[in-house]
Parts: structure tokens; C-alpha cells; sequence
């Protein structure tokens, strides 16, 4: 038998991959289980969308321009500058969902071996794709105790090497929550200055900002035109998720060609999902009110009476709809084990992600779980209290 | 400003990218300009298809599985059992597009450094996905004087080192529209069996093989069943190239979990393009005998007409929808810029492919070019027409 590939092996499965087993199994046994582990959306998708794949008129469903459709990558443009990014349609790449934007800039930023610093815990895909491109991710550990947030500047410093290309960083955060400042911006666009390096930074939470804080994007940090990379995508924004658009934007023409040369190769976005991002440009704006007053109240909910749980902390998220909580636990991924294998409250119980998987630095997050509350409120009510319940017996728990 | 990656710099432009400007500008000036450089067919996708996509009414566009949505899997599967394939719905992965089929197969099947032979000329494309891999492509020359013909084995054997991992084909082949006989897959199985390698096997044209051939696909090779690995595309077979749907399957378990994790790291692929392309397996057999018939005409049309020109040659394709010919010229590329830039025959001008940028060789193909017969027969009588007057008066030609 032929040998498989030792970098395929050294790909890291999903985080939650070892639990899923268990989730089905809980189910098979009759049991109700609150996922509070994953980033699909109960929300819907805007009817302009829905409406414009209905009514798809086209005889032949042909490969789109290797950028996208140029009529929705001037509709992007639009958007772009509606909200105070000035981005010409030709400076954007329609991309496969906000992953191979992120693979673009991988490839095209750095070569193998070079180095990317990022924030820690990060998106866990991060990694993969920094496998998928041999590129070595240097994490900076920031802190559940401010929020997550982005760590002084200083700590970022101490990081560079020769190899040093880029920072990339997820604001608002998957997975923490986190929004960075404008003041922590402008500290990290003057390291990008004076070091030359690029800032990627993965924006797909924009519309997602919360208690009347202000999302500030990388294309706006005045001086930064050659060094930022826009990664963004249509899945959270519209909640069409598996449409898989998103987009790569740079204004530095020479990066813009050279990922142009990776989007040729792979021929085209879908065009189907171009075709309902296009569409979701138009959504009306009680659309977004309306997700908005959605978020917060779970949001408020879930960090309220999480908090009231004996030795959780659960810091106030200003964007995303993530939260990382610590647990009065020694070991998140047995506790979150043990939740689907053996616990159930009233026949229900609760599926939380290891948040040990968003670290890069071993050791870090063990009594840590992400929590997506991307559930309704009610259900979310079950899930705290199953979590209370648990939490009272479960055999591992530090405050005794 | 920052420095952009020396492998992104390294990266193949697309091989007709050179030429696109021209053929705008060719338009501009209000001249006809005939595509007979893409594959992009002109055919019809499936009603049924499109009705899938008229009739979607879920509430959002969810993510699917990472494999695929198991309903289509599982109807890929009997698909398979239909024409003798013997797969399972578990031992296939729903891709974006082969392309990224052929990403995950170089990925796990090879390490960096590692050598793939392919015959060539070959889809220009591989030659991405390889640096995209890092993987070395070790090319062996096939002969347009019998039709592309695989290779005799001993060539392969010649190539074979300590790196050497697999051996990919395309067949039938894009560019060539050679099918490979019964004959020459059980020689190159013996090779891979006798060496430890895997085949990859890009079968996306495995519907359109003329004249009776039958299609062979690496699955049906007794004994392969840990070493190959089959690449697949409703692309072509169903004209829906803007679906991006592929797959990648294998029956090495090792492999699968390898691309599995590849597979979760970009979460899903596209949902809409899975619909069509579920649907499409319904296809009825009447729109598969109208597609074969029109491809039959053309090819029968295009291959007499262009061998009737003086110094071209054109060799009889017995599968998929293009031909690489050799024209009577110094330099094809040249040619091919020259009729665009230069030449009109009744305001109509011809849009074809160099072939030099389908040899991994450097100086092949330097007077070849590919031809993509998706257009129909009329608009082939007018491009044939221009290429028979334009090669009376080409200046670079070599027969005087």
C-alpha cells in the first residue's frame, strides 16, 4: 500500500471532531442536545437572496470572470464605500467564502517558512491554512480576564524575526468576541509601518458590533494602502453560509495580480452564491435591526446568567456572536465530553467547543469552552441551566 | 511597502492570459472574435438542474456537511454502481470543483518535494495546483502523430525515483481528447503496484468518448484499490461549470480521513452547486444522446475541415471536446496574438489556445495549438474559415 502524505497526517482535525460521535450518540438515546458549539446561524437568510436563486433565468450555468461577476464586484465596491471603505471594484477577488481569501493571502503574503503572528485563541482554521501553506504561526496570548483584548503592542514586538511577514487578525473575533479599538489599530498599523509588514485582517463579523462600538476595518487606517488585506465573506452577514462567498481585497496591485494568478487557477467562484451575494446587497436595513436586536438580547442573556453560575466567567463579547468562557473545570474537553456521554438534565443536554483547539501555545484554555449563541432564547435558557446543573456534579470540578 | 511571496511571483499565469487583451480590443473594433480557446461549453445545462435551483425553499442557505450533503453522496454513489464503479457514498468527498479535488489528492497523497509524473501536454492548471503543493512535476512527452497515445510504459519506468509518489492522468484528456485503452491503464496499474504509487485519475470527461471507445475508469483496476484515487467534476458532464461541484473519491480509508481534514478546514463546499448537482443526476438519458451527437458533429466537422488546410495537422480525438493541432507556423503564440491584434477575414477573427503552455518541457508545443470544438458547427465553419485565409498570408508561416 502506498504511503500517505506525513503533512496530511499532521493536518489538525477539527477541535469538536472527537465529540461528534458523542453528540450522536446522546441523540440516538432520545436526548436533546443545544449546540452551542458551532457558527451556522438559525437566522434567516434575506429574502432578496432566496428570491433571486428562485429566479435564476440563465440557460446554461457557466464559470464566472476568475474575480467574480463583475456586476456583484462593483455592487461590493458599493457596499464597500457605503460604510467608509474605499475600495474599487477591481481591487476585489470573489473568493470560495472567507477561506480561500485567507489561503490567497497566505500564499501570496508569505513564502514557506515565514512567519505570521496571531493573536491567541484564534479561529482554529487559521492553522490549518497555515499548514496548507507552510507558513509558521507565532500566537500572542490574549487575556479571557480584559475581554481578549488585542495585547499590547510591546508583546507583538518581541515576536518579530526576519521571517516575519504579516499579522493577522479576526475583528470582531471569532472566537473570542473581541473589537479592537481604534487606538489598538492605529498601535499595530504603526508596527506594520515600521517593520513592513502586512495586516490581514478577517472583518466577516463587521455587522456585528455591538453597545454602539464602531467597527473600524484595516482599509481605513490611514497609510496602510500597500500593507492591508481585506478578507470578508457573505456567510454571517446575510446568514447564508453555504452559498461559500467571500472575497480578497488589497489596494497593492502587485499582491492583487499575484492572487489573481491563484484565482485563475481554480477557475471560478461559484456562481449560484455569487449570484444570491449580488442579491443580498440589497437587503433592507429592518433586516439587519432586526438580527441586531436578535444578537443582543442572547447575547445579554447568555453572559448574564452565565456569570451567575459559581466559578464561570464569561466576559461581555462587543461583536461576533462568540463568547469564551472559563469553567470551574479541570479539563474543558472531558467536561465537554462527559456532557454528551453521560449527563442529562430533563433528557437534555449541551454541546460546548474545547476552546484548548483556538490556542496555539500548548497548555493554554483547558478550563476554557467557546459558546456560539446562535440559538434562540429559549432554547438558550435550556442550555444554561443544563450547564448549571452539570456543573454542580460533574465529578471533575474545581471548586468543590 | 511590503514584498509579496516569491511564490506567488512564481505562480503560471493563465496560458491565454497574455492574449485576452487583445481579443477585447479585437472587440472593440467590432470584430466577430470566435472562443475557440476555453471550455466552456455552449450546451444547455439540465432542466432539471435548473428546476432544482427555481424550486429551493429552505430558510437558509446552511452549510452542508464537509463531504457533502449525504443525500447527494449517496446518489453519486449509485451513479458510480451504474456505469461499474464500485464506490460507497463514505469513500466520496464533494469538492469545490475538481480543482480542489486534485488540491486535496496532491496534498495528502505526496509531501513537499515529492515527484508526480504526467504525460503531457496536460491541463495547464496542474501546473498550479503542483507549485501550489510543492510537489515536482516530472513530465513524459506524449506524440500528436498518434493521437497523444499514453506513453510506452518503459518511458514512465525511466522517470521513476525515491520522490516518485503518483502518477496522474487525464482521461479522456483535456487537452489532447486522447482516451486511453484497456491496454495501456493495466500497464501503468502494474507500474503503480509494482512501485507503491498511487494513480490520480481526472475522469471529468469519462461521458464523452466517441466511436464506440469505452471509458475505463482507475476504480475498475483489479487490485487499485489502495492506490488510486479518482477526480470528478458535473462541470462538463452536465454543462454546469458555475456550479463548482467536484469530488474527490477514494477506498483508501488512510487517504479519505487525510482529505477529510483538508475538506473541514474549508467547512463545506457549496450548497446551491450541490442541489444542481444532485438533481442532475436525474438527468434523462435523452439530453446525454442530443449532447454526444452534437459533439460528434463538431469534432467530425472541425478535425476534417482543419486537416484540409495545407501544413495542419489534426489529430482524431476520440474523447472530451478539444484537439491540439500543429499549424504550419514559427510560432503559435505569436500566431495566435497576430490573428486577434492583426488579422480579419470578413470582420471575423479566431480566439485559440498556444499549446506551448500545456508542455512542462520548455520548446514543445511551440508550433501547436489547442482547440476546444464548443461552439456550433456554423460558428466552426467561420472559424475554420479564418484560419484556412489567415494562414495564406501569415507572415511567420513556415510553409511558403
Amino acid at each position: 500500500m502506498p504511503n500517505i502524505s506525513e503533512r496530511g497526517k499532521m493536518m489538525p482535525p477539527s477541535p469538536i471532531r472527537k465529540l461528534v460521535p458523542y453528540a450522536e450518540e446522546a441523540k440516538k438515546k432520545g436526548r436533546i442536545v443545544y449546540h452551542l458549539n458551532i457558527g451556522q446561524p438559525d437566522i434567516k437568510t434575506p429574502e432578496v437572496a432566496l428570491n433571486a436563486i428562485r429566479q435564476y433565468d440563465e440557460k446554461v450555468i457557466e464559470y464566472s470572470h476568475s474575480a467574480g461577476l463583475e456586476s456583484y464586484r462593483r455592487g461590493l465596491a458599493q457596499y464597500y464605500q457605503s460604510i467608509g471603505i474605499d475600495v474599487n471594484y477591481d481591487e476585489i477577488i470573489v473568493t470560495t467564502g472567507g477561506s480561500e481569501a485567507l489561503v490567497f493571502a497566505l500564499m501570496t503574503t508569505m513564502n514557506k517558512g515565514d512567519e505570521i503572528i496571531i493573536p491567541e485563541p484564534f479561529y482554529t482554521n487559521y492553522n490549518s491554512f497555515a499548514l496548507l501553506s507552510e507558513v509558521k504561526v507565532v500566537p500572542i496570548t490574549s487575556d479571557i480576564k480584559n475581554g481578549f483584548a488585542l495585547p499590547e503592542v510591546a508583546e507583538f514586538e518581541k515576536k518579530i524575526t526576519d521571517r516575519t511577514k504579516a499579522i493577522l487578525v479576526c475583528n470582531p473575533s471569532n472566537p473570542t468576541g473581541a473589537l479592537y479599538s481604534q487606538e489598538e489599530l492605529y498601535k499595530i498599523r504603526d508596527l506594520a509601518l515600521k517593520y513592513n509588514l502586512f495586516i490581514i485582517a478577517d472583518e466577516v463579523y463587521r455587522e456585528f458590533c455591538y453597545d454602539g462600538h464602531k467597527h473600524l476595518s484595516v482599509m481605513q487606517l490611514e497609510g496602510m494602502q500597500q500593507n492591508a488585506v481585506l478578507i470578508d465573506s457573505t456567510s454571517k452577514r446575510y446568514s447564508e453560509c453555504g452559498t461559500r462567498i467571500g472575497c480578497f481585497v488589497t489596494k497593492n496591485k502587485e499582491l492583487l495580480s499575484s492572487a489573481m494568478k491563484y484565482a485563475q487557477a481554480r477557475l471560478s467562484p461559484p456562481l449560484l452564491g455569487q449570484i444570491a451575494g449580488e442579491a443580498s446587497l440589497n437587503t433592507p436595513k429592518s433586516y439587519f435591526e432586526e438580527v441586531y436586536n436578535e444578537y443582543i438580547a442572547r447575547r445579554d442573556y447568555v453572559v448574564e446568567a452565565l456569570n451567575k453560575i459559581e466559578g464561570v466567567f464569561c466576559p461581555m463579547p462587543k461583536g461576533a456572536f462568540y463568547t469564551i468562557i472559563s469553567l470551574p473545570v479541570e479539563n474543558a474537553e472531558e467536561y465537554c465530553q462527559w456532557l454528551l456521554e453521560e449527563y442529562h438534565y430533563n433528557n437534555q443536554t449541551v454541546m460546548l467547543a474545547p476552546a484548548a483547539g483556538f490556542y496555539s501555545t500548548k497548555g493554554l484554555g483547558v478550563n476554557q469552552a467557546r459558546i456560539a449563541y446562535v440559538l434562540k432564547i429559549d432554547d438558550l435558557k435550556n442550555a444554561v441551566k443544563v450547564i448549571e446543573e452539570s456543573l454542580k456534579v460533574y465529578p471533575g470540578r474545581t471548586i468543590k
